[in-house]
């Protein structure tokens, strides 16, 4: 029997923070003490966990104290308040971008490098939802044939941008006059390439995020990587269209051996792909559609998708916390 | 003042169809006799054109008579039956792919290859709408720098599966039940890599046509050419994410130099891009987002979005039209 263990989920009334809840359940977290904090405005409100009623706590009254925490903060907030849960000792499980990038925090993907775990200083970050999807599949076939080159085109979904976008979106579907006010343009029937806003060297955010973190995830940090990431009207999941090419040779048969025996991934053959649609709530990655190239012998595409909120944010987060437990 | 034509339009009450008679009157094309021509269920309907109402006549009954002709035919029609107006003394636009990839039929984008037209023999290939969206982008970076590597990732929308496709759509969004008939899984708020069925290579028909297509259009046999073409829930509008690797450096100052002289072609800068929303119902084909890579002086991505009924489809045919007479 493992030690039970006393756990805050901060940003706890969010889409992902909600999500973690459910996934905590689900996976059987050995939980002594729950507590929820989020903002000003939740507090007094209750949460369903565990089959009990928790009642949410003003995240700037603490107290700062748990064994272990898994935050849906954004970044300002996961900036200012998760150090003062780690001086108190406990082990934090980011989902912000905020410290993914920084040398003595470890950027975690189980599957791919739970041994930079060992390296932790009370902050593990969880990484960017495509990021963490792109990595499981992308891993196996990295360890084998060595990436040199990637180019990756997203379809992201718009529970990627929370609740609120959740709700636009639907609001555009009845009401063709509807204004959006989450997203840059309307998302109903539409699709735009603009995740976040736009870096001097023309990337935005969420490209560079992806580029960053993967080399990172993988232990790559010279490889090459063009990204577009391109909002889509999909309620739920993150799909890519992947093309790498390799210091070795790979052959689809070759990539299909190292993607079968990996890790939280399952590889679709005969061309068969996943959706969205069928991924949502499952805690996978799927890859599929692999083709190999005749005039390139070292180059291989494939179509991968993932649960956004779940391997992209809620799972990978509470993967996390198993492997510290 | 031109020469007044004749010019029968057949498969006229389908999508594309549709779409060409408006196009002709948006330009107006001078036309004395216009006969419109469908299959047997159609017969006797009426259509509206150039301000008459023009009954529609069984295509088998013929005549098979006219200057010229605009077919929107699917492949086994259009090879039964565009013959015997070519035979008659008729020059054929022909929008499926039946004829596309024969040698003796030239393959035509107006402002990419319209000397191709030269050397008709009564037949002239209309191309993919993908391909020809993405030719107008790529035909004039591939003039100046030598395009070598291409991988496309492609965003197209529903109306590119006909009118029956674009009701699959409305009735998943109102019905979750709905099942889908058209598409092989639902389109409302997902999506998927699939467009037509697969070959012995693993490619959906779409990739192949694109590929092989662009090819014959840029006059570039020996092109690599790697193709992802994904069905997303939008009504009209095809957009492509693009990384091209070109023979010569290529700055994005340099790339725009070439775009913005370019015929047909709205080149956006500053990282500014359209939307299919945004370019339904235009002519022109949109870029944007183009970005270099210091790591790799000779690769550009870039974003390009067209009307799929238009510049991919009833545009371009009509185009051709003018450029023959």
């Amino acid at each position: 029997m493992k030690k039970k263990i006393s756990l805050a989920v901060v940003g706890a009334t969010g889409l992902v923070g909600r999500t973690m809840l459910r996934v905590l359940e689900k996976r059987e977290i050995p939980i002594e003490h729950l507590s929820l904090f989020a903002s000003p405005q939740s507090k007094g409100k209750r949460l369903e966990a565990f089959g009990h009623s928790v009642e949410i706590q003003n995240l700037a009254d603490g107290p700062f104290t748990a064994d272990y925490v898994l935050s849906a903060l954004r970044n300002s907030l996961a900036e200012k308040w998760l150090p003062r849960f780690r001086d108190a000792g406990a082990v934090v499980i980011d989902n912000s971008s905020y410290f993914r990038m920084k040398a003595d925090v470890p950027l975690v993907v189980p599957e791919v490098n739970a041994d930079a775990l060992q390296n932790h200083k009370g902050l593990v970050a969880n990484p960017n939802c495509t990021a963490a999807i792109a990595s499981v599949a992308l891993a196996p076939l990295h360890r084998a044939f060595n990436l040199k080159h990637l180019i990756i085109s997203t379809y992201q979904s718009v529970s990627g941008s929370g609740q609120k976008a959740l709700v636009e979106l639907e609001n555009e579907i009845t009401d063709i006059s509807f204004q959006p006010k989450v997203f840059p343009h309307p998302i109903a029937f539409n699709l735009f390439p603009q995740i976040g806003s736009f870096n001097d060297e023309g990337l935005c955010v969420e490209e560079e995020k992806i580029r960053e973190e993967l080399r990172k995830i993988l232990s790559a940090p010279e490889l090459f990587i063009s990204v577009t990431t391109v909002r889509v009207p999909v309620r739920v999941g993150h799909s890519l269209s992947i093309f790498g090419e390799f210091e070795k040779p790979i052959s689809v048969a070759g990539a299909y051996e190292q993607l079968h025996s990996a890790p939280g991934l399952i590889a679709m053959e005969n061309q068969n792909y996943a959706t969205p649609l069928l991924c949502e709530g499952r805690d996978e990655v799927f890859t599929g559609r692999l083709r190999s190239f005749p005039e390139n012998p070292n180059a291989l595409s494939l179509w991968v998708v993932g649960d956004n909120l779940l391997k992209g944010a809620a799972t990978n987060a509470v993967q996390i916390l198993e492997r510290l437990l």
